[in-house]
């Protein structure tokens, strides 16, 4: 048999083949996607449960003129191999290769970036606004997971259309899961709905009415004869103004493409929910779906998964496995600690401690800004709550730290994993941010470990009373490799420094894990007759003012490193005390993420682009010692 | 009659009451409320929504043992008046006084401290998940308002509640209003239900048979007879999980009391959803409750406002007024100008150009971060949103700033009224943050007017290819009250400066309208002989880096002046460039707002306990001066 995916380059291609061309294709694309992600490590179960649906959507729509816009983007890896980046698709999530997402500036069909969920309502109703004020007929789809309906921005967008009755569709694509099982009400409520025997029944007449073509006739007399309580009524979708259709099997392409070719003719709100199995088709990615989310690399044949760890080189711990077991000792002899986490229980080890007490944590779901004021309500109750959210991710709860949290001195332990630069998932998940957000908010204090055994010691130090509500910050990954890192707590004080070399030609202040390179640098500047003394910050607030004075006082020449951008973290504060500080005598180089956004790689030719790798500390540190 | 209230310093005291006696207490709560916010502006209308919800509820439940959790707060009044603060009352919203909002520190029955909306049933969850982690009895009621139920966070806190049967009432205190009438899918939905005839016919019997206590049975009768669908399914709650009951009469305090004592033997999540009057009970305001949200000083007798300006002065323009007229006249002459506001459009004054060109204006409701991943939607359809936002609420939307916007270099003009401290709204409301959680976004301009004529030109300004996605803040309130601001656009360079003043003992950095404060202790300072250099910066980001470089190399004595918090700003980003730079001379002094909360009082009370009224500044030059 032909291959048919060799011959699209574009959804022009895609639409010359005969509707029963496209299980072929699908087909072709489950392969193409595994073979290439066992290859190149990506986002594979979301993807390849998402073929039959973008086929359709290509195969019905007039992208670029009419608007998809994905949600998260992780299952948008067929799109891409649809929308002319089949070839390049094998530099997926790789440096100055492709986004593992969808991104404005590398295909026109890339109609609204993402990477975060559950934007994609919002920015469809933006396009479908346009088109209205425009009086242009271009359609306008909108393709979000169940996962991300959990967040409130969804909630806002629905309310917002199904109020202004936008026109516009939104395919609710439902595979049970975000990256791990979904959560809450509103999925028990569609799994009830989809899991009942007289839905069932109800969907063969249906969509064998449906596929009559007589769509509204239908649904017309579906609500008469009183059963739209499930057609239309059992989801939350209705009462904001949402029709909602379905749901269908999400892996008949043929059905789908009829589908939507009907509910294209409609107007308005309309909403219909697919349903689909994450990694469908393969069947190592259906039996374990939160291990196939992203599985790294793989064999495609046998499917067994390839460690990229050397197995001589013994394996290293990471930060968040350190945060996991450290939380799950703490719980056990401190009976106020709960576990709160938006969705990730084994994405930050959560799960440890879950596993142990699971009356104690609570997966929120897809909700950073209710983790963080439902944490709040905890802390007021009495309990001090440990709330893992990643760096980026905590973007969407800025407020509620500041005004449920903060504001009223109550206090919650924020771990903030993926701090600094995250790597293959790029701009948007890259955690640069937080160090600068949260050192003006008051009545908080910022915190970054340098190593296993400072986040440990700093997880269990902020138990104490002279700890305000903190926000722990550790990178993706493992760290140093600290073989000992279970060691028994002790106590930090907090906004005290520790020193780590000494030296008289500058100072190095180095806050959280991006002080490992600062150390190997300051090691090589000393077989080069430099001597830096350099120090491991531990805290940017209260930041170390012994420490400032006598830097201030000492060194002309001070560098400071960070794993976040230079604005507004401790390249800003450092330079502030020195400005500030009548006495000092340094002059202060910033190493640090500079003032734009850094796309995907690795992180170390992320770090070496910033400029703050090993090798480029060394040559600042160098470069600065020649200065007068 | 006895008047009741005044014997009442406790919800103790009320509960000795005779339940026939609470309508007379009701009225005179009410008439307190009015005299007091007469001659003490304060959220009139929403606390008199209230009233008898408020008394109900403390009559039914044992507060503080039991959780009374408010949203937003506006509506609390009755709540502080009956919990001991009858007579602080008269200090409501005052410097040194009461918060205007239910206040953590204020009082043991203010459970958890609000002012942004949408927060309660978070909270409500929290401590729900805390008794029943301690097996205590005590109950947990959110009380929430139609208007705070389109954020998404609300959504996040129902989806949580109803996915894990928390045992929890949240009462949705409908009133079809935010500060202006309530938008959405959701608000279509509820209007319809409580205005069906056929719901109200089954609200008499639902409520007849409620009357003889057996709630289980008659839900579950209802249910049976099919009509469910407008008891239970009519709204978004159940498939959340939600049980929903009502709606009721909320100005019905006997109903009241009976239904929360049925209800409050009920487990699990439920709603009870209550149909009230803004400014009930007294008639002009729920004539005009847009207008009587918070109608300032007025005469109770009459009902007539009572303005607080003087007469014999010209009436200033307020800058949201600049912001709208300006918005108005650019929209005219630039098709592609499209204006977005999440609930506020009088608060905001976008309402001036929704009267000319109401397809070209879009409130979204309570809905910050769709209000702005909305905007980008329409920007990357072509279109130029000026998307204006509250800065202490432009906070929730922070992530689809970063996300949506500027990691996607999609041009959206930010217009952040309230931006710097805003007076008797207080620690909740305070816009300090924007420049410091801006300032560290790449791919953004971040913009503060010193005066009107300033705002008018940079929202002219930045319609120009040379202007990135662009804040520009500006306080509450009127600025200078220059007469002659309507004059003809000028094109503002980004990135530059103003000299307002020369001189050479020192120079003077300010951004925004607190520049108006620092040239007036410029001029006080000339007439002691003090020679200021003033700048009026106007662009946080890009800085003016000429300016900055010339006072670096000129200047040893700098004041950095900025209505913002002094971490993350101004004074860090002057700083941090005196600190690196080589040929620096500067020491920088930095005015604004310390690093910690500021509470509520009038603004020049807090600019004077900041430190940045034109005295304080005054006093800071004098002082500076006599140094070396």
């Amino acid at each position: 048999m032909d291959n048919l995916l060799e011959r699209i380059d574009s959804p022009e291609d895609l639409k010359k083949l005969n509707i029963n061309q496209l299980p072929q294709l699908c087909a072709e694309l489950r392969q193409f996607i595994t073979e290439s992600c066992s290859r190149n490590p990506g986002h594979l179960g979301a993807s390849l449960g998402a073929v039959e649906l973008t086929v359709a959507l290509h195969y019905v729509y007039d992208a670029p003129k009419d608007k998809i816009i994905w949600d998260v983007g992780h299952q948008a890896y067929a799109h891409k191999i649809l929308t002319g980046r089949r070839k390049s698709f094998s530099k997926n999530r790789c440096y100055k290769g492709l986004s593992g997402f969808p991104k404005i500036t590398e295909s026109p069909y890339d109609t609204f970036g993402t990477g975060h969920s559950s934007t994609s309502i919002s920015a469809a109703l933006g396009f479908a606004t346009a088109a209205e004020l425009r009086k242009s007929n271009e359609k306008t789809v909108a393709v979000i997971g169940d996962g991300s309906m959990t967040a409130g921005l969804a909630y806002e967008g629905l309310n917002n259309a199904g109020g202004r009755l936008a026109d516009m569709l939104i395919v609710l694509n439902d595979n049970k899961m975000a990256i791990e099982p979904n959560v809450g009400g509103l999925h028990n409520s569609l799994l009830k709905l989809t899991t009942s025997r007289r839905y069932n029944k109800l969907k063969v007449k249906t969509w064998t009415a449906l596929g009559s073509g007589a769509l509204r006739d239908t649904v017309q007399r579906m609500v008469q004869a009183g059963k739209r309580l499930v057609v239309r009524h059992s989801t939350l979708f209705q009462p904001l103004g949402i029709r909602y259709f379905g749901p269908v099997d999400g892996h008949d392409v043929v059905q789908l493409v009829n589908t939507f070719n009907r509910l294209k003719k409609l107007k308005g709100p309309r909403l219909l929910h697919i349903l689909t199995i994450k990694g469908k088709g393969y069947a190592p990615a259906e039996l374990d779906q939160p291990t196939w989310h992203a599985p790294g690399l793989f064999d495609a044949q046998t499917g067994n998964r390839i460690s990229d760890q050397d197995p001589e080189i013994p394996r290293k711990i990471r930060f968040q496995d350190v945060f996991g077991h450290t939380l799950l000792e703490l719980a056990r002899s401190n009976p106020d600690i709960v576990g709160i986490t938006p969705a990730m229980p084994s994405g930050c080890s959560m799960n440890i401690m879950m596993a142990e007490m699971p009356e104690r944590c609570f997966d929120v779901g897809i909700a950073e800004q209710h983790a963080v004021t439902f944490s709040a309500g905890l802390a007021a109750a009495g309990f001090l709550p440990y709330c893992n959210i990643y760096s980026s991710f905590m973007q969407r709860a800025y407020d509620s730290v500041i005004h449920d949290v903060a504001v009223q001195k109550l206090k919650v332990i924020f771990c903030l994993d993926r701090g600094g630069l995250v790597g293959e998932d790029g701009a948007t998940h890259h955690g640069v941010f937080d160090l600068a957000y949260f050192n003006c908010i008051p009545e908080m204090f910022v915190a970054a470990p340098m190593d296993e055994v400072e986040l440990r010691n700093m997880l269990y130090s902020a138990q104490d009373k002279k700890y305000k509500t903190t926000s722990i910050r550790y990178p993706r990954g493992t760290g140093v490799g600290m073989k000992d890192w279970r060691r028994p707590f002790q106590f930090m004080e907090p906004g005290k420094a520790r020193l780590l070399h000494e030296g008289i030609d500058m100072a190095l202040l180095s806050l959280g894990a991006a002080g490992i390179m600062g150390a190997q640098a300051v090691a090589r500047a000393a077989e080069q007759g430099i001597a830096v003394q350099h120090y491991d910050m531990r805290f940017l607030k209260p930041v170390d003012r012994d420490v400032l004075d006598y830097v201030a006082r000492t060194f002309k020449k001070v560098i400071t490193l960070e794993d976040g951008c230079l604005i507004g973290g401790l390249n800003s504060t450092v330079s502030t005390y020195m400005a500030n500080h009548p006495g000092a005598i340094s002059k202060v180089t910033g190493l640090g993420v500079p003032d734009r956004f850094i796309e995907q790689g690795k992180t170390r030719q992320l770090y070496r682009e910033c400029g703050y790798d090993t090798d480029s500390i060394t040559e600042a540190i160098l470069t600065l010692a020649q200065t007068f």
